[in-house]
């Protein structure tokens, strides 16, 4: 099955924003067994729209729009569709008497001109199932186009709302069903992500091909993924051994990756470091200087982090570290906030103070400014306090501020999964100048 | 001129990924004056990137990809563009000398199949530009395409690295001066963009577009971009009269949408918080529950952050609540942790014991668990507490617990700056719910 996403909205193009969508209902469709096979953001004027659902007409089963069906003039999603497939459309009495319930539920007074805003977004082309929003005006509606001179056979065109509170439990509670119901191929295709941290993409490769290279014959196809410090292991197949290819697959990549695999299809590893803290009931602190806050961030998106995360310190300033931490004054003197003894003390000091059963402590140069020749921008010490010892290993993490944050983060949470699971950490593996030093 | 953007990689489509390269490129060259047209995505798997890349070649002027340079066997844009349009491949020895000092620069050893997968990456169509990459191995390469049977005039081709850290350094350093010098309509395109939070996109248009009519009658193009919360306006126009006509608008929307506009041009309000507190001379502390650090990671984003915010505390647990912020049991007890006097009693609290101007608080049920019929998931009291006097908001943010925390984070961030800028709270004007209590 051919699927095909377009997004519209000239804010994706310009920049201005990021395209969740294609992300989020990417994903969504892999985990249905219909991953999209081409994706096109188009601006919302002019006949782009109606141009690209032309063309995706002529090749794809399943178009799925996100955008355009609001209430102002740059949304032309629906008008451009209907004028392209020859759809009268007609205001729908249902749909307005749902536009004017969600108003209701809001609690908020309908603005002046409700009457047409939502008159506008009522209009449903002749023969279009409507797609009830619940947390918005615009409905999706989904059309089952007719073969013909195009296509071999019926194809599904589907439009839904750009606001992704809007467009997700639409997409949940309506397409997905949809699709079940009219796909007859769904479930021939899985697909099993395994996510890495620590090793290079191309030492993951030269470790798995070989070993893979008889199940590649068979069908398998492998998928390498690569962010910084991050490697997804994608394996997918097709057809009625799918499902034994890819698990005796995934087997072999985790006896050969072992320990830096940190999670398997999409959970995150601040999920993975909550639920280990969860199931030996143990409790943890942050004290984080340069990361500025961004691993309690991290923690906290976690539902229920609160049964184990105490909470954290984000301690920019000095004095902070002190007061706080009780980072001593001579330590700050002697050695400089970005220290091995600093990012030992705070760790210690914040898991006794705190009464927690571990810390993490942060203390880097995140950049751009700050940088010296012995401590480069990127320098960071990451402090693990347990009960018995504190851990402290040092990284260079020469990157952008905001990517700096998100590797430190990680690798101080990775830090903790590893003790968590009795290893040793696997920071000196894969860098040679991080040291681990007990105490 | 037509531009394209095509970026690979079945991670993109597969929702493994976000595309962050349509988003950064596409802000680059809409700031350049040569708005993406397009933008297609494309697995890397078969002849879907020739496949691409043909059909852009029938329509773009400028064709750009991402992605696919790299040295495993997934990587294949050189090699499909190559054979697409009858180029051989030869290996560049400047290339291979390239990539074997970034090797030596980061002070690593060369991996044992070093000599293999710098080959793979130093391979040149004939006769395209290398655009040297200093943080990778493959480098970007351009081509100039001659005008043909497709096309009247020379188009180009550029094919850049994934990784963000190796594809932005290339696009500054060498594609934006190729593009400047080739490029004869560049500057005639003018974008400006007004960030508003706190009002609704259709509220936004009906203030706006009557005021602005005879504006578009002259060319000016208005696009709206609503997210939770927020609407971006923007406002772009092509040719001689385009600086004029989109500054005139620019004044227009100022006047009429006023403190609602946080920032212009990308700015983001976090900088824009850390610009006002450093004009000012004064500094800042959070104190957060169910943000959980988000409001310090924002703020610890803006380099130089450090000069006005001192730091923050994550107290997730009611012990911490009073340990670090001297909030009294007998307050907990009698209204419980969300509360308005927790809220304020965090503020006050947090602002004195670490000696800052202002201290932001925020104590709410982020979800999904945790919610009342007296006080829902999404209810937040955001407390900010100045010298003067401690003002505490109640919001109703029933979100999903990310953008819970989003939305919470901003509506503090703009307490803030309208305190800091003289202005009352807007919080009340958005939202019936709103109070504002000052004491």
């Amino acid at each position: 099955m051919y699927v095909e996403l377009i997004t519209t909205g000239s804010e994706l193009l310009l920049g201005a924003t990021l395209n969740s969508h294609q992300q989020w209902i990417g994903r969504q469709l892999a985990e249905l067994g219909l991953p999209v096979s081409r994706q096109v953001t188009v601006p919302d004027s002019g006949t782009a729209i109606a141009d690209a659902v032309a063309e995706a007409l002529s090749r794809a089963d399943l178009i799925i729009t996100t955008g355009g069906l609001g209430p102002t003039a740059d949304d032309r999603t629906r008008d451009e569709i209907a004028r392209l497939l020859g759809l009268p459309l007609t205001e729908d009495p249902e749909v307005l008497r749902q536009i004017e319930a969600v108003f209701q539920r809001r609690n908020r007074p309908l603005p002046p001109n409700f009457a047409t805003l939502a008159a506008i977004q009522a209009r449903v082309p002749a023969g279009a199932l409507v797609l009830k929003n619940e947390h918005g005006s615009a409905p999706g509606l989904a059309m089952k186009l007719p073969a013909g001179a195009n296509a071999a056979h019926p194809r599904w065109l589907i439009m839904l709302p750009g606001p992704p509170r809007e467009l997700q439990p639409i997409f949940r509670d309506h397409v997905l069903p949809l699709l079940r119901a009219n796909c007859p191929e769904c479930g021939g295709f899985i697909a099993h992500t395994l996510h890495t941290f620590g090793v290079g993409e191309s030492r993951v490769e030269d470790a798995i091909r070989p070993r893979l290279a008889e199940l590649e014959s068979r069908g398998l196809e492998i998928g390498y993924c690569a962010r910084t410090g991050e490697v997804d292991v994608r394996l997918t197949a097709t057809g009625a051994a799918a499902r034994e290819l890819v698990a005796e697959a995934a087997g072999r990549v985790r006896r050969l990756l072992g320990k830096f695999i940190y999670s398997e299809d999409q959970r995150s590893l601040e999920a993975v470091v909550i639920e280990l803290l969860r199931a030996s009931r143990q409790r943890l602190v942050t004290a984080e200087s340069c990361t500025g806050g961004y691993v309690a961030h991290c923690l906290t998106n976690v539902p229920g982090a609160s049964e184990v995360f105490l909470g954290g310190m984000v301690t920019y300033s000095n004095e902070l570290k002190q007061t706080l931490l009780g980072v001593r004054p001579e330590t700050l003197a002697a050695h400089g906030a970005v220290s091995e003894p600093t990012a030992r003390e705070m760790a210690a000091g914040g898991r006794e103070r705190y009464h927690a059963d571990f810390a993490i402590a942060i203390t880097g140069i995140a950049g751009p400014g700050g940088g010296t020749a012995e401590k480069p921008v990127g320098t960071v010490y990451i402090g693990l306090a347990s009960r018995d010892e504190v851990t402290v290993v040092r990284q260079e993490n020469a990157f952008d501020r905001e990517t700096f944050k998100v590797v430190t983060a990680r690798q101080s949470l990775e830090l903790l999964r590893h003790q968590l699971l009795g290893m040793r950490p696997a920071g000196h593996e894969k860098n040679p100048q991080a040291q681990t030093c007990g105490h």
